[in-house]
């Protein structure tokens, strides 16, 4: 997506090898119309599949997802991080390892708000080695969802999290997908 | 807001006479076509400021907030509860302390993404107590921004919050505005 690559070209900022800040538009400051268009994008690339319902994880997949659910005409339901003690007990959860964080982290969806059959579409903001993705992919197959694809703003190639998703036979779509960081210059695939 | 209160009536729980989850279309399940129509409704709310940018606190707040940033064609900040390793030191923070989890949290916001002198919108999902709305408020402060007004989803206006704000001059502007909950149901103002 020209429009997605143009602003990490122009606002993203390389920190080492391994990691992109994009807080000035995606994931701490959001641009609601950046937002807007990947929802449609991801609606256009996913078009020809049936979609129920939008799956992300708190915080930083919820931007994209309402957007991508608005577009689909779909609700969008995001796993919780953390257990809040009026959150019911009836939730279906899986582990979460964050590299960056160097934590695991629970993440739990209610499960009122999955109906087994149901096709749903993940939506997150990174994909780099694949933890989030997998921890909804786990949840889904707990679930007995129909999961028809994953629908990421940045995948970093570079990492094994498309692998492990290809090898899952998952659908992937990125808006942007990064070859390498080189000189503090992001190079796209 | 007569659609946000007829949704309210009938996917809201009352879970006793304090607590209304309203899980299944605002703050785990999102409804993203109710959450575009709210985030106008702020939009038109709002019309007669100079709004620079809307300020809100992860997790609830996002889905409403980045719909009023786009009706008002403004960037969208949202401080966030926990101190991530990669974020930078220089930020602007403030305690938070909720009632329902009885734990506080410390919010924060980059210092990059607030500058002296910008008109600010703070949106929330729920206006209670007072604490996160107040907790961006010395925030805001601090960064020596102009805070035009509060743009709340659910008021519950038996609790101190609205008064709180009341007296320190905000302009408070809530979608829906709740009386009790009697007998399992809401009442309205």
């Amino acid at each position: 997506m020209k429009l997605l690559e143009e602003r990490i070209q122009k606002d993203g900022r390389v920190l080492n090898e391994d990691v992109l800040k994009v807080d000035s538009f995606l994931n701490h400051q959001i641009d609601p119309e950046l937002m807007q268009a990947m929802g449609q994008e991801f609606a256009r690339l996913f078009a020809n599949e049936k979609i129920d319902k939008v799956l992300t994880v708190e915080t930083s997949g919820i931007a994209p997802a309402v957007f991508a659910g608005l577009a689909l005409h779909v609700p969008v339901v995001f796993a919780r991080k953390n257990k809040s003690l009026t959150l019911p007990d009836n939730v279906w959860t899986a582990d979460v390892y964050s590299f960056t964080k160097q934590t695991t982290n629970h993440i739990m969806i209610d499960k009122r708000f999955l109906t087994a059959g149901e096709n749903v579409l993940i939506i997150d903001d990174f994909l780099a080695n694949g933890q989030a993705v997998d921890g909804l992919l786990t949840i889904a197959q707990d679930a007995d969802l129909n999961v028809v694809g994953a629908g990421i703003v940045i995948e970093k190639t570079f990492q094994k999290g498309r692998q492990l998703l290809d090898e899952r036979g998952i659908h992937v779509e990125s808006l942007a997908r990064i070859k390498a960081f080189v000189n503090g210059q992001v190079e796209f695939l």
